[in-house]
C-alpha cells in the first residue's frame, strides 16, 4: 500500500488578523478590539513561536461606521493599484492601502506576513465562509478543513483571480483568506456571529501553532465553490434604480442549487422573473447590501471536490536539503 | 340591551403616504416610487373622493442610501424645532422639515393633511408595527384593527408624547402613524417585507375610502404596547465603545416578555449580563442598527388592552347639528 508522503511547506511564524477593513462590518471590528486588549494583557507572558499582528484596517471608516470613506479599501490591493501614482488628492483608502501594504507586505515579497486572515460580514444568509483566490493553496485548504464547526455551515469560496490581479487585503500575505459571516446587517453586531468568528479565529491560530510545531495533517477532500458569474438586479434604463427584489423563493437560499427557470427576482409591481442561465449553479452573496452599488444581486458558483494532500511544516533538515538540491541544479 | 352609538369623526379626504424619511430604509423608498408610477398612470381616470399624496421625504439621503445627511429627519418635527430659528448654515434636514411641514401641515393647523402614513424599516425582528403617539386616536386604532394579516405579526406601539413634543414626520398630519417592518438590514430590500408593506398601505387606503363613504366600523379591543424605558449597551467608560452585544437568548425575541434576571447582554469577553429591572416588560427595537448612535440597545413596553368604540364618518347633518350645538353653547 502506498502512503502519500506529506507535502512539506514553510512554517508560518507571522500571522495577521484584520478586522474593520469595512468599517460597518462589526463582528471583525469588535473581535479585533477584543484581541488587541487580550494581546496587551498577554504581552508580558507570551513570547512563543507565533507572532500575531492584530490590525483594525480602516480606523476612520470604523469610527464613522461606514463601509469606506472614499473608495472600497478591499478593492485597493491589486498590483496596479498598489503601484500606481498617488496624487495629493488621493482617496483616503488609496493612501491607507499603501500603509497596510508596508505593514503586512509588501505584497508578493519575501517580507510579507505568512498568513492574513481578514474578517468580514455579509447581509446574505451564508453562514461562515472562507474566501480565497486559490484552490490549490494547501495551507488555506487545510485551515478550512480544520474550521468545520457543529451548528455552523462553512463553505470554501474560490475567486479564480491571479495573485497580481487579486485586490483584497488578504492578498497581501504569502497566504491569505477572508472569513465572512452572515446574515448580519451592516452596522449591527449579533452575538452568535461574533462568537462563531471568535471561535473560528482561535481555531485558525491553533492550527498554525500545531503546523509550526511539526504536526502532520492528513489529506482529504474539500468542496470548493468557484465563482463563475454575477447577476445584477433588473434596473430602470433611465434612472438606473432597481425595479425588482430578490425573489422570496431565492432569498436566504445561498448555496442551494439554482436551476434554469427557477424564480430569481420579483418586480416591485409583483411579476416573477426566472433564471435564464442554461447551467444549474450555486448562488451566494444573495442580496448583499454592499453589492447594490456594485451591480451584483447574487453571485453564482460551480461546485467541485478538490483533493488535498497531507502536509507538514518544513524542518531545518528539509530546508538544508532544499538548499542543497537548489545548489545542485 | 344597550348598543353603543358610533362615535362620529370628521372624514379623511387628504392622506399622505411617505417613504424614504430614512434614506436607507428601502421598503418605503421602493413602495413610494411604485405608488408614484401608479399615480401617474391613474391621474387621468381617478378623481375620486380621496386625495393621496405620495412623498419621498428625504430625496438626498435616499440618493446616497443613508439614514440622513446631517441630522435624523424623523426627529425634526417637534413644535420647538419647526418654529426655531433657521440660520444660513442649518443642517439639510432642518430645512427639509420646514418644507415638509409646509407641504403636509402646518402641524397642528386646520390645513394639515388628515392622515400621514410614514413607512420605515428596522433591523429588529418586529414584524409589522404600527407606531403612534396616542392610545385614544380612534382613527389610528381602527386602521390598526383593519390591518391584521395572516402570517405577519402586527403590533401597536404607543409613544406617550404630547402632540407638541412629538418629533416624527407622521405627527404633522391631523392623524398619523409610522408603519415599521422588520427584520431587514438597512440598505437592503427584501421582497416579502416589500409586499407586506404594499398590502398594508393598500389596506390603509381601502379603510379610509370605506370610512369616508360612510361605513360603520364596529368597536373592539386592541393590545397596546406603551414604551416605558430604553436600555443602552454596556460601554467602555473611556472610549464609549460598546462592550457587549444583545444576548443570543434575547436577540430576535421582540415582544416576548423579558423578566428580571433574564439574560440581556453577552460581553465580548463572553460574560452574560442579566436584566436588573423589577418589572417584567416587553422588549422591542432589539438591536436596531440606527439606535447604536442614540444609545438604545432595546426599548421596553407595558402591554394593556384598550377598548375602541365603534366609529363612522360625520355626515353633513352631523356637521350642521354640531355647528348648531356650538352656537347654542
Amino acid at each position: 500500500m502506498e502512503v502519500d508522503e506529506p507535502v512539506r511547506l514553510p512554517r508560518l511564524p507571522r500571522v495577521a488578523v484584520c478586522g474593520g477593513t469595512h468599517g460597518n462590518e462589526l463582528s471583525g471590528v469588535y473581535l479585533v478590539r477584543e484581541l488587541l486588549k487580550d494581546l496587551r494583557e498577554k504581552d508580558a507572558e507570551d513570547g512563543g513561536p507565533l507572532s500575531v499582528l492584530v490590525v483594525l484596517s480602516n480606523p476612520r471608516a470604523t469610527q464613522q461606521c461606514r463601509r469606506y470613506i472614499d473608495v472600497d479599501l478591499n478593492r485597493c490591493f491589486s498590483h496596479a493599484t498598489l503601484n500606481g501614482p498617488v496624487p495629493d488628492a488621493s482617496p483616503y483608502e488609496i493612501i491607507l492601502s499603501r500603509k497596510l501594504n508596508a505593514l503586512l507586505g509588501p505584497k508578493g515579497g519575501q517580507g510579507a506576513v505568512d498568513l492574513v486572515c481578514d474578517l468580514h460580514n455579509t447581509t446574505a444568509n451564508m453562514g461562515l465562509c472562507f474566501i480565497a483566490y486559490s484552490d490549490s493553496d494547501w495551507i488555506c485548504l487545510h485551515i478550512f478543513k480544520h474550521l468545520q464547526m457543529p451548528d455552523m455551515p462553512m463553505r470554501f469560496i474560490h475567486y479564480d483571480v491571479s495573485k497580481k490581479e487579486s485586490y483584497s487585503l488578504d492578498s497581501v500575505g504569502k497566504h491569505g483568506f477572508a472569513l465572512e459571516i452572515g446574515p448580519q446587517p451592516h452596522g449591527v453586531v449579533r452575538s452568535t456571529n461574533y462568537t462563531a468568528m471568535k471561535v473560528g479565529v482561535q481555531h485558525v491560530l491553533d492550527w498554525v501553532r500545531h503546523f509550526n510545531s511539526g504536526s502532520v495533517f492528513e489529506g482529504g477532500f474539500v468542496d470548493v465553490f468557484t465563482m463563475v458569474k454575477k447577476i445584477d438586479y433588473p434596473r430602470d434604463s433611465q434612472t438606473h434604480n432597481i425595479t425588482a427584489a430578490v425573489h422570496p423563493h431565492l432569498q436566504d437560499r445561498d448555496f442551494c442549487l439554482l436551476r434554469p427557470e427557477d424564480p430569481l427576482f420579483q418586480t416591485f409591481s409583483g411579476e416573477a422573473l426566472t433564471y435564464k442561465g442554461s447551467e444549474p449553479l450555486y448562488p451566494f452573496f444573495i442580496n448583499e447590501c454592499a453589492y447594490y452599488e456594485k451591480g451584483v444581486a447574487l453571485s453564482l458558483a460551480r461546485k467541485r471536490r478538490v483533493a488535498v494532500p497531507p502536509i507538514r511544516a518544513q524542518t531545518e533538515e528539509d530546508k538544508q536539503a532544499s538548499f542543497a538540491s537548489e545548489e545542485e541544479e
